[in-house]
């Protein structure tokens, strides 16, 4: 049976999760929900996501929602069974280093991001104006929070010296940042930020996303 | 060698890292930061936590921050070691829906909760006035969360059926917003989720926490 991913295809948190399905080699099949009506309908908020939100994954029968628990369940599951890519390695030290970069992701760069990329983007589409004050707060939250991971990622190519989840996580985010929301100023000024980008920017089955879901 | 923790024994995210331990059967030590320039120190900074936030923790040189990472990692190197407490499953769809949980109630629960405690009690400890608009909001955001529990608790004892790390991390926050910041009829109004307090607030780790750092 095929892995069904309940969402959208513009949806960063669908696109973390097509990304880590690609790096691990497993075919899927998106079920794309259009309209909010859809996420908040009693069918779905009874049998995909009680909060209603996206995405939710139904694997042969196992349902399952929230992004990084999706992702910990697909590779703790399938990593290593069709691909070579490891986004948690099993060393315990290794594994919890990732960790700890997964929390600061969701801590301090994709709260603030989030808020960001909702002012600049989704607000935009819907033909609405950004709310400055909101704008300028994150971009100073990001701003404080990218000139600590430029000095984490001195000498390293990856937030824990080679790839993982936790890299993956930060690209859809700033994809939208850098390509659609015009805020590349953010990465382009720091030297290490920037080259951390574009090794995580430039993974074949990210670039394979961009094309086949249009998001350029 | 001892595992230290860095942090104060009133903040909730270390409470959440004593009780782990305590689960586990594992002895440790506080090295207890009484202020906020502790924390933003160089040296704290550059070889504790780099955002400048509690806890972090070291376990024979192996040091690692955020509350979750640090979780996860104790977890996974000592679960089983001294003391039978599963707070993570090995079967890969029950430690899902752990992880699933876990989502939730960063997202859903401690976000809006860990505001409005700042309001009503750690404002309170330093002389402040509360926000109102920030109490409400927060209130009715956990009026809408804990709603989706109540579902979610029916005819269950816990999150996912047994006691886990998802149900633990929720402890700390719910015992100040109950004792301390008189907030208990959001729990109480609520037949399922106030089952599921009793449940895990009577946990004999949590009690022994309780009167160890003199928390009521």
């Amino acid at each position: 049976m095929t892995i069904q991913v309940f969402g959208h295809t513009t949806s960063t948190f669908c696109l973390v999760l097509f990304h880590i399905l690609k790096e691990l080699g497993l075919s899927y099949e998106v079920v794309q929900l259009n309209s909010t009506e859809e996420i908040k309908s009693p069918e779905y908020l009874a049998t995909k996501h009680p909060f209603g939100k996206i995405p939710s994954l139904n694997d042969d029968g196992f349902q399952i929602y929230e992004t990084r628990a999706i992702a910990r369940y697909l590779i703790n599951k399938y990593q290593g069974t069709k691909t070579s890519t490891v986004l948690i390695p099993s060393d315990v030290q290794k594994a919890a280093l990732v960790e700890q970069f997964i929390s600061v992701e969701a801590s301090y760069f994709t709260q603030p991001l989030s808020k960001l990329i909702v002012q600049l983007v989704f607000k935009k589409r819907h033909g609405k104006e950004p709310d400055l004050k909101i704008v300028y707060e994150t971009r100073e939250e990001l701003n404080k929070t990218l000139d600590v991971y430029e000095k984490l990622l001195e000498g390293k190519d990856y937030l824990t010296g080679e790839f993982s989840l936790a890299d993956l996580l930060h690209i859809p985010y700033t994809f939208y940042a850098i390509n659609i929301a015009g805020e590349s100023e953010l990465w382009d000024k720091r030297p290490n930020v920037s080259r951390w980008w574009k090794n995580i920017s430039e993974r074949e089955c990210w670039k394979n996303i961009v094309t086949e879901y249009k998001l350029a």
